[in-house]
């Protein structure tokens, strides 16, 4: 068993709950980190602080982060959220949901976190599949940035770590990821995904991540909890 | 002449404000961008607002991000800035004033900003001769963000622009950077360097950064003006 610490990037969401259960069960400490970017509302963060108490993150780091600034996005600035009846409506060109250099960013405040707690190891539940339309999240582009973090930090430098970014799910299906979840102990139920939740939290249903995970959990022949108890 | 737009990553410093000056001697039309991260005084900020200000920037956008949750530098946490009575005291292994993964969230912000006003030339001032203990200050640093960058966007993506990482003094000595300024009209009254400035905003004269900002200027067989006419 390793012991190591990693940094596990936590949105509160699907994916990266899972990525959280796979870097314990691959024996990493993991120290959780999420980020208040100026969401529309704070449910996320909610789900976020659930999720790395409940799966025993050894810490959850929360920074305050201000994309709003630089507009351009759905998620960030006052542009409404697109919402489709189908999920084959969803197009492959780069969605309006998309955060110019939003990984990027998380990235570097984890290379940070990293370097502080003396880990090589980031966990990034980054999907090709789901989001092939995002730029950021193609394994071209990880690779880059690993070969950027290894030159942008002491270990790097000092030649003692050799820094990687693990994308455990970059070639998984929805439904493969939900699967794998939950033959690690995952609950769904206390996960956030919708980009456009009711005031009290409710996920809309018609988001592009409300979509994804639907059709995931269709494929995996299962309900999804958080419809059924609604989150904790 | 040039007319596109670039983002200009600026501390209000000696070396960032050359920057500003040679982005817009090259025809293009600057974009300041700075970061409230946690420092411990807002003399610097107030520098970047000077200069930003009288040397003609479009604009200026400042964004907050929390570095001190990471702790770990004397820029950032609650560690003595070391002084020194000589510019030879200087080591050159890695300073405790360097801060986490600091260039490459620093570029990364710039790249949110770049895709968000469609430039593809971000200019920032790294030096890999007077911090050449700093990882995030070396070329192939640079070249590797640089490919990174171009992966990580949209602009890349589309083929449509190639991203560029300017470094215009990452040769350059001290005196080099304050002769290149002046051919330029920068005034070097109203730039800031100091990493532990006295109430007032008067430099400690006796920092890293003050060292090396005074044997910049005795290089260049010149007084320093912040020192004869202080901030304005």
């Amino acid at each position: 068993m390793k012991t190591q610490p990693a940094v596990v990037l936590l949105s509160g969401g699907l994916d990266s709950t899972t990525v959280l259960a796979i870097a314990k069960d691959e024996g990493y400490t993991p120290h959780a980190l999420s980020f208040d970017y100026g969401q529309r509302h704070s449910i996320e963060l909610q789900a976020a602080r659930r999720v790395a108490q409940s799966m025993g993150a050894v810490d959850h780091v929360v920074t305050a982060i201000d994309l709003r600034v630089f507009g351009g996005s759905a998620l960030t600035a006052d542009i409404a959220v697109p919402h489709h009846l189908d999920v084959n409506e969803l197009k492959q060109d780069i969605p309006i949901t998309y955060v110019p250099a939003r990984n990027t960013i998380f990235l570097s405040f984890a290379l940070a976190l990293a370097e502080t707690i003396e880990s090589s190891d980031i966990f990034i539940g980054v999907n090709a599949l789901d989001y092939s339309g995002y730029p950021d999240c193609r394994p071209e582009y990880i690779r880059a940035y690993e070969t950027m973090a290894n030159l942008a930090t002491k270990v790097g430098v000092e030649g003692k770590q050799h820094l990687r970014i693990h994308t455990p799910l970059i070639e998984l299906s929805k439904a493969q990821i939900i699967t794998l979840g939950l033959s690690l102990g995952v609950d769904y139920s206390i996960t956030h995904s919708c980009y456009d939740p009711d005031q009290q939290g409710a996920p809309c249903g018609t988001c592009d991540s409300c979509l994804l995970r639907r059709k995931g959990f269709a494929e995996a022949g299962l309900d999804d909890p958080a419809l059924i108890e609604g989150p904790g």
